[in-house]
């Protein structure tokens, strides 16, 4: 039998494959947004085998492990490495249509070299080859990323993070990816969980002061952004369950956050205008940087209460939210940053794709600022849509309602070092959406306009967004 | 001109081709859910002619015959049966795109060798064909049942039946076709409807008893869950407009029973707490007994109220329907049942195909009873839904949030004794979809590995899902 | 290199072509909605320009050359109109795979016979040879609308509008498409909008009388619609952010119109009574004389304040709205109007393409008029969906709940003179969508069946349904 994973791999006509490999294939990626550990990169992690590389922490995979019927003891519990590879094994052919079984078998053709099919007859034989190639110096954290073509990596950090391993990674010479800090203050926002007020305290002791009213606490904030900002940060990221707004008063302000502060729970209405205060100031602070900003909005998390309480957060128990009216406060705060003049670049990531067409139209309304083409953008296919019918719906929503030729393109979004195939991947969904396209004569086979297309969504337009050297 | 339902309808690559014809087609059938008489299947009807089968009880065919401008006379008034079925062919032409025209002529073709184009010119002709069929033996209803290779027909059935038919059937031992009930408790969930009072005066006939309080009710509703299971049945069924969930105190029940009882109208809110407690009582009965739940859920009823008034319900005036936010109490109601240990094997049907991707990912996050693959299913195309686009929609968002290979497959939900020919329907829409899979690369066309995906769809996955000995 | 609007643009297999080329091409235009100017048609107007033309009132072309960073000057401000034709021109190869790529080339080679695809460098050429053309007589805007082969155009009207210049077209006798009026309240119904006090005093101007209470209001309407009546009108429209409906003791409606009429706000819930009420009161005058009622709900609004205030409405500030549950007041609304028996032919657009399916079907539930088929319709492509994928998914959505056949078509919605190039391009997609069916083999290949559904969709059904002599 062919390849599974073959060259033309997702490209079905011609015009895909010349796409693909004239234009897409080589370009370097430039990971914007993923959540690897900077420590890893920094130490310069081995793995001691493929399931502490690939199983240990990927939630994507317990489901489906779920899903098949295994026993929670081979998926996160006691069962040894072996046996949890073995069982994910067994998985693999029931994942048939879903996007796992794409990265499964890109993952072991690309890194290790691996051309079978996983299942439950050649799991040792593969188990082993890959453990065997795990303890050679190129497959370190950095030598995987090293081999991956990556210019720049932005880790997803919190705001009272001291960025040690980011200053580790900068001084270290014969590495030369850019991995920048991303500023992620989400608990800062969320002033109804219980990681609030904690964030609060760490907050006051990473910038030595007591914060007593919202003025300290932003001013607070505005402290950590710039000091991000000297360690070569250039963008934020908000991660929410709805798009809140709600029109508040100054004076409001303070009272909320001082029952926040004391642990007290705040009203529905409250905590949507503290948490609109807070984006409009927190929208200054980056305008004024030049930064770019990220909102990831419509995830339901940690459904499963009693997984959640067994195993955590981040566990395979979120799935895809809605909410009853997106397009009024997605309007309404866009157009209270662009009121105050502090709209920076903004990146909108959702996770429902009935919003698809929502979020296309809506950005055009605030893509004023002269000079910047695509200033605000519709993210990639976030989490539940980072898969082919995900990748395909979100960009023909953006082609249909925006312009894609202004496109950020792709990020891993991973916590995996394995997984900058998946920018191979969306490079062939692109080619083949656009070669078919092509094909069938909705684009005109123009091959200048063709390559300036496909290169500037793969690499070039993220690297003219963000302010950051390359 | 070829035959419009030829060998290969629907199947447009070789792929296709071979997958139906080597692995789907030969598979018998289990028809999990339909609205089937067991009346009529104990007393083996014979229909005096194609309108009695075919057209009497069909509002799909009725809301296409009033869209086409036909006269009300001629649907559902005086008109004989052979007017009736001349105003049918009449509108089948203009039902071209619509999964109608496709029902129509595989019908026709399956059970009656009619290979022509229905239309106004031909139907005396067809009409004539069919009756003259009908007259035969093998056209009785059990008959019928018999050439479509039937192993399971689940019927649904009210908790206060005395199931009197099913034992009849179960007695004909020249049939050996599994014919068994399914619990539908739905009118004693909907408090507010005018159908509950009446409701829990037949629970209390049917079971003896006085139903005073929370406690009584329940009580008697476990009574006949056991004497359906004593029955055979291994199955419920839940019709809602809405997914309910509220958190309410046991204290809470009483009253709100109490006021429903005497035909008073509860609050939304305590219409909610009660169908929230019902349900996990009822889920506990289920799960002890090894039950399957279905949930149907997203239908608005009876919207014109002028022909509900003539017609009554299920006269083709229902529709779909939306819900605000569907995520947060779809994941409520699912972790009280698992946080109680009585989430038994489930089944959700949605009616608004938009909330396809949420339902896929909804359901992974309560996967967890290992042994039990694919314990939470998102169930085949439902309604509206059950054409072509709505099963490859639903096909689709399955494979891509869940796992596809775990699916229990199609069930008819029909009240036709002709519309088994809609599992041919679906496995050719499968088969076309799997193929194209197979034919574009995203699929390895591993012989096993496609076997097994396409049998265990079309049968092998719903056998050993449910807990019927087969 | 081929020309890119070539004959089979958009046609991808053989039945397409035949479709196309032989049924739809040469079938009249029936321009049921649009935007033009009847001032403009009475005076036959002529362009200084190509950019006067076709950029100075395009908010859709100004949003892609906002994304693509072009400064407000070159676009809505005081740069010349070949500097503005040079700025568009820049931008038209960065919207490959929107909308605006095709429109922008079909209208160039249809009007102008220019076979380029437009961009930074042949701009000059193109501008001038458009120029030219534009001084030339067949190329005002009765020599444009004439070489279009229109039978019929619409234009949407304030209720206050005298239609002196319909009364000037009517009158020219070597002009003869007619031109006909369209009754679209908007502003007598938005009685919390700035707009309602002028336009009940208009109305009082226009009528001569005093409008004192709601009797008088709804009196000087249907002397309005009874006004436009005798000018030919037979259509109305409404323009909707949500569809609103609640039911209303007509004694509140007094209180309500008074505090309206003198510029107070009425509540959320007050207004939505107004609007029922007159919705029920106009639709009766509407049935009365045999109009069809068109909706268009869905839009937010002018959400980028900043340029609303420098650039008023319809500037490209608009976008797609959502709306918690649209089934509930959709059924509501249309069970209210059959239940008083004054349900006129309507035809429902939806902006939000998630909302289709759910459109599809409730039309269903209210198509009980004998004798008309297809009598509530589901709105072609509107506005955000009037593109190849927005046309896609309405006519498949139409088709799949509903019955295509009856599909009244296409309209241009447009403010343009050259935009009825989007009939053809409707056209192509139609023809390519039923071609692919004919080719998968999900239609039959049935020459008469064929012919008279695409003729039926392209025009004859919009000449039957309304009640206009063409």
């Amino acid at each position: 039998m062919e390849s599974f994973i073959h060259d033309n791999f997702l490209l079905n006509n011609k015009f895909a494959v010349d796409l693909y490999h004239h234009y897409a294939k080589n370009m370097p990626i430039y990971d914007y947004h993923c959540h690897l550990s900077p420590k890893d990169i920094a130490e310069n992690k081995k793995f001691n085998n493929i399931t502490e590389l690939w199983l240990s922490g990927d939630h994507y995979k317990w489901r489906a492990l779920r899903a098949h019927g295994i026993e929670e003891y081979f998926i996160t519990g006691d069962a040894s490495d072996e046996e949890k590879f073995a069982a994910w094994a067994e998985t693999v052919p029931f994942t048939i249509g879903n996007a796992l079984y794409h990265w499964t078998h890109i993952e072991l053709k690309r890194y290790f070299g691996v051309d079978e099919l996983l299942n439950k007859d050649n799991w040792k034989k593969v188990y082993h080859r890959c453990n065997e190639l795990l303890h050679q110096d190129e497959y370190s954290v950095q030598g995987l990323i090293k081999s991956s073509n990556l210019k720049v990596i932005c880790t997803t950090d919190d705001p009272t993070d001291d960025l040690y391993y980011h200053d580790q990674i900068k001084q270290q010479k014969d590495f030369n990816v850019k991995v920048l800090p991303t500023f992620r203050p989400d608990k800062g926002l969320e002033i109804n969980k219980e990681t609030f007020v904690d964030f609060v305290n760490q907050l006051e002791e990473i910038t030595n002061k007591t914060l007593t009213d919202f003025e300290d606490y932003i001013e607070a904030l505005e402290e950590r952004v710039q000091y991000f900002h000297d360690k070569g940060s250039r963008l934020a990221d908000h991660g929410l369950s709805e798009i809140p707004f709600a029109y508040f008063e100054k004076n409001e302000l303070d009272p909320i956050f001082k029952a926040g502060r004391k642990g007290e729970r705040v009203s529905k209405e409250d905590e949507i205008k503290f948490k609109s205060a807070l984006f409009i100031f927190l929208a200054k602070c980056y305008k004024k940087r030049n930064w770019a900003m990220q909102i990831h909005f419509g995830a339901i998390r940690n459904n499963n209460v009693k997984m959640y309480r067994r195993l955590g957060p981040d566990a395979g128990f979120d799935s895809i939210s809605d909410q009853g009216e997106v397009a009024a406060p997605l309007n309404a705060l866009l157009n209270a940053l662009d009121s105050e003049d502090c709209l920076p670049r903004t990146i909108i990531y959702n996770l429902n794709p009935i919003y698809n067409d929502l979020i296309g139209s809506t950005i055009q309304n605030f893509q004023t600022e002269a000079g910047i083409a695509g200033k605000i953008q519709f993210g990639s296919g976030w989490w539940f849509n980072d898969t082919k019918p995900g990748m395909i719906r979100q960009l023909s929503s953006l082609a249909d309602q925006a312009l894609l030729s202004h496109f950020i393109g792709m990020l891993t979004d991973s916590r995996s070092f394995i997984s900058y195939s998946r920018h191979e991947y969306f490079r062939r969904v692109l080619c083949n959406l656009i070669g078919t396209w092509v094909e069938e004569g909705e684009v005109p086979n123009d091959p200048t306009l063709l390559q300036n297309l496909i290169e500037n969504i793969c690499y070039n337009n993220a690297r003219n967004y963000f302010s950051i050297e390359v």
